[in-house]
């Protein structure tokens, strides 16, 4: 019989690092690839990637957005054309710098040297922006709100699966304004999409702002960043919107001419989230029983699993689960069909492999529906929520299930959101001195957001190096900084909020 | 005022390649990129691509496939590992020798050389079969039913866009089973949803059957095909699925213990489509006023412009069009709601833009709709099907319109169908002697294709270098040939019918 005690015990409280590794292998998420620092998805790891890019890529469409696609490769002189950015990824490009194999008896070997080295893209401010210049020429081909899905690849050394790869899926906006109002009305507007996103979808414990601008992104004017509270108090990066000025347009020469007949850079943004926000699902809201995802974004709400106990029974409980599947593929939640499937392994296979409940719940399905003899005689079904997977509802009618399912999957989805918001506001810690800030990452065990009165001078102070922390964010909506208020690493007026972490 | 003349002349007849380029160009689909052989996707066209992928995904996942994601690059020692198959693909594999750059002084050069060199991935039979050696190990982990959606590289020398690119994106399956015959089942199971997938949504005029043995994927023991026929009478190859037999598993190390304790090689197939179906779209159904798409893979099936004539009436009739925008939305056809937009250069500026219709129409758009102050006025719509261009449907009442769009798309989705159905039996010719088929090859303006009786030892027959021709595919489902038949090259008897063509 299956254990129901936390197959991962107490090891997210011990070793968070290890945990992390062990729900994704636990989970079935991904794993290390035999290529240097990339990873394989494996199909649920998958089927959370693509719930997010459904729900997000309707809110980018909602919003005017189209998608497109740009080429891979990028030619190494074109990339150069903006300084800061190219030296921003120059440590971690892949460069193509042949375009066959040919064997010499000893096996094969790279040949035909191109005459340009390419560079795998890093991101595709460039070759976007010289696309776009073809594009643009009057204010009228303006706004370009475009969109891709797509890899991008910058070497790594030390990697962790989902959060920190050579290779990673994302999406990345690239848009072109007549104005830099208006860009940075789009800089905002994408952010306040990821916001709603992270928040309502993911439950992700989120702080949302601008980075400072030693955090900035190469070549940008203002990044504005979501930043996750993980679990072990550290913040991970979970996306960002940048407004580039026309930075960008003048190294890739994107110009219009504008309604009084002057030419005139565009003004552009950028902005794009990754597969790291699988990472940071597992992080913020995984637990001692596996992966937890919230409805909204599970490939399956519902897994309903057939107990095989005989063979006499075996045909009935297998329909009464295509039954029970049936009937609730036909409700909907949230405008969009109940997703629910009927584990594979039906039949009295199953009963070699008691763990089949178990495996849904590590890998985070919301709720586990059990039906063997008793519930097909009776018509009933036995309910594991994710939340509390160690109790089980039993005899509950089909019909009464199928009423309450979508407020069920709802009061989940609401369930994790407070969690988090709950998590987030006990781990913000407000200093208003130095020495307090460093006592606090110098002696809790698992510090998590400092939110510091600061100023622009104290930018690079030594003591971050000496905590391991870095300005995570200037968190939005503030209220005006109290006059006497100083900043405290300078002494200094202090300018505004800023929240200092760990990070990955 | 807009010319109501097709805008490309009789360009389709006289240069075919010419008109291909110009379809692409006046409906907005792609463009050449500073990367070599690559191509910009633009919006429109994406748009195409993203309806193929939904539909086709939807299919795979109905015949139980799920999604999943392998690494960018492949390293080299790995792709060897099945000779033939890295033989296929070597002359033109991108090769990853450095993983960063640094700057001397006169810019940034490839630094720090990898041990060993990747290729970025050509296909991925290699890493998928690296990676589920380790994901089998008995047969109750087979089979496995795997896609993923990618982007592939191979560098070529003479490029067209979405026929012929060094990188395309596409859809790749990787498949195991415990047995011969499942692995064939599977193989061809794909080439029914292929075959399915063409035939309706994409109304292309198509012949599925088996390559002949000199035609087949580099490792592949059997290679099936489907092959379309281009308005110019050359063959496009549209998809493909491949039994790998153990080729693959041996090079690879795929095994698993039987359910009789032994153990054995998995049986692998593999196959794919690609961003080239967009390619075969024009070239099948384009005509004089550009690309024509089939409502089921249109991005948009309809839409509303709005024809402003003076501001008195502009609000009104950009209300009117959101109103017929929002009707046009409520309906559903085939079980998805109707795609429909409205111009989004719908103000005052379309006076200034009077070919906005004509736009649509180049683009393919199946329905376009006109609304100005009189279909405003009196509550109607004036029709125009891209089947028609020159003739406006004028005075319908939008409700009636409503009632029958679904069917108005039905039709028009059929009658292309239809279209390509009659086009694909007039340019398949018989011959049963080998001088006629050549009399046809060299005297016929635009040949098509031609079936002939063929036996196993006619391969690469050297007429066919002459002719410019090659076997496309044995057409599936043939009676069986008769007795007194010969194969047309050898005069021994024949073993099937064979399609050869011209081809892209």
């Amino acid at each position: 019989m299956p254990s129901s005690s936390p197959p991962l015990g107490d090891l997210r409280a011990r070793q968070f690092s290890d945990w992390y590794q062990e729900v994704i292998k636990i989970a079935d998420l991904a794993e290390h690839s035999v290529a240097r620092g990339c990873m394989v998805i494996k199909p649920w790891g998958y089927g959370i990637w693509e719930q997010i890019q459904g729900r997000l890529d309707r809110a980018l469409k909602a919003s005017g957005h189209e998608n497109a696609y740009f080429p891979l490769l990028i030619p190494l002189s074109l990339l150069e054309k903006e300084a800061e950015h190219v030296e921003g990824f120059a440590k971690e490009c892949a460069v193509v710098t042949h375009s066959r194999l040919e064997g010499d008896g000893t096996g094969l070997h790279p040949s035909s040297p191109l005459s340009e080295p390419y560079i795998i893209r890093p991101t595709s401010e460039a070759v976007v922006g010289a696309t776009y210049s073809k594009w643009v020429s009057s204010y009228r081909d303006l706004p370009i709100l475009v969109n891709q899905w797509a890899n991008v690849f910058r070497w790594e050394m030390r990697t962790r699966l989902f959060v920190r790869t050579s290779e990673f899926l994302w999406q990345e906006g690239h848009t072109v304004h007549s104005t830099s109002d208006e860009a940075i009305d789009e800089t905002l507007m994408i952010l306040d999409i990821y916001k709603a996103f992270m928040c309502d979808d993911l439950c992700l414990p989120i702080v949302v702002g601008q980075k400072t601008p030693d955090e900035r992104f190469p070549g940008a004017v203002h990044t504005f960043t979501v930043e996750g509270l993980m679990q072990d108090g550290k913040a991970l990066q979970l996306g960002t919107s940048h407004y580039l000025g026309q930075n960008f347009s003048r190294a890739y020469d994107i110009k219009f001419q504008n309604d009084r007949g002057t030419e005139e850079y565009g003004w552009t943004t950028s902005w794009g989230v990754s597969t790291r926000l699988i990472g940071g699902l597992i992080m913020s809201l995984g637990d001692d029983y596996g992966l937890v995802i919230p409805p909204a974004v599970a490939p399956r709400q519902i897994v309903v699993v057939p107990v095989i106990r005989d063979q006499n029974s075996q045909a009935a409980v297998l329909e009464y689960a295509q039954l029970v599947q049936k009937s609730c593929e036909a409700l909907t939640w949230r405008g969009d069909p109940v997703r629910v499937s009927v584990d594979r392994i039906g039949g009295l296979q199953s009963r070699k492999s008691p763990g089949r409940k178990w495996m849904h719940i590590k890998r985070g399905v919301p709720f586990v529906i059990e039906v063997g003899p008793r519930e097909q005689a009776t018509g009933t079904v036995s309910i594991i929520t994710r939340h509390h997977p160690q109790q089980s509802d039993r005899g509950v009618g089909l019909e009464m299930f199928c009423q309450q399912c979508p407020q069920m999957l709802e009061d989940l989805q609401k369930h994790y959101q407070k969690t988090s918001q709950q998590r987030l506001a006990r781990h913000i810690h407000h200093f208003d001195e130095l020495k307090s800030m460093e006592s606090y990452f110098k002696e809790d065990p698992r510090p998590g957001f400092a939110r510091v009165p600061w100023c622009a001078s104290a930018m690079r102070h030594p003591i971050l190096a000496e905590l391991g922390i870095t300005p995570r964010v200037i968190p939005e909506n503030q209220k005006p900084i109290d006059p006497g208020m100083t900043c405290i690493f300078t002494g200094q007026p202090a300018d505004v909020h800023v929240i200092f972490a760990r990070s990955y």
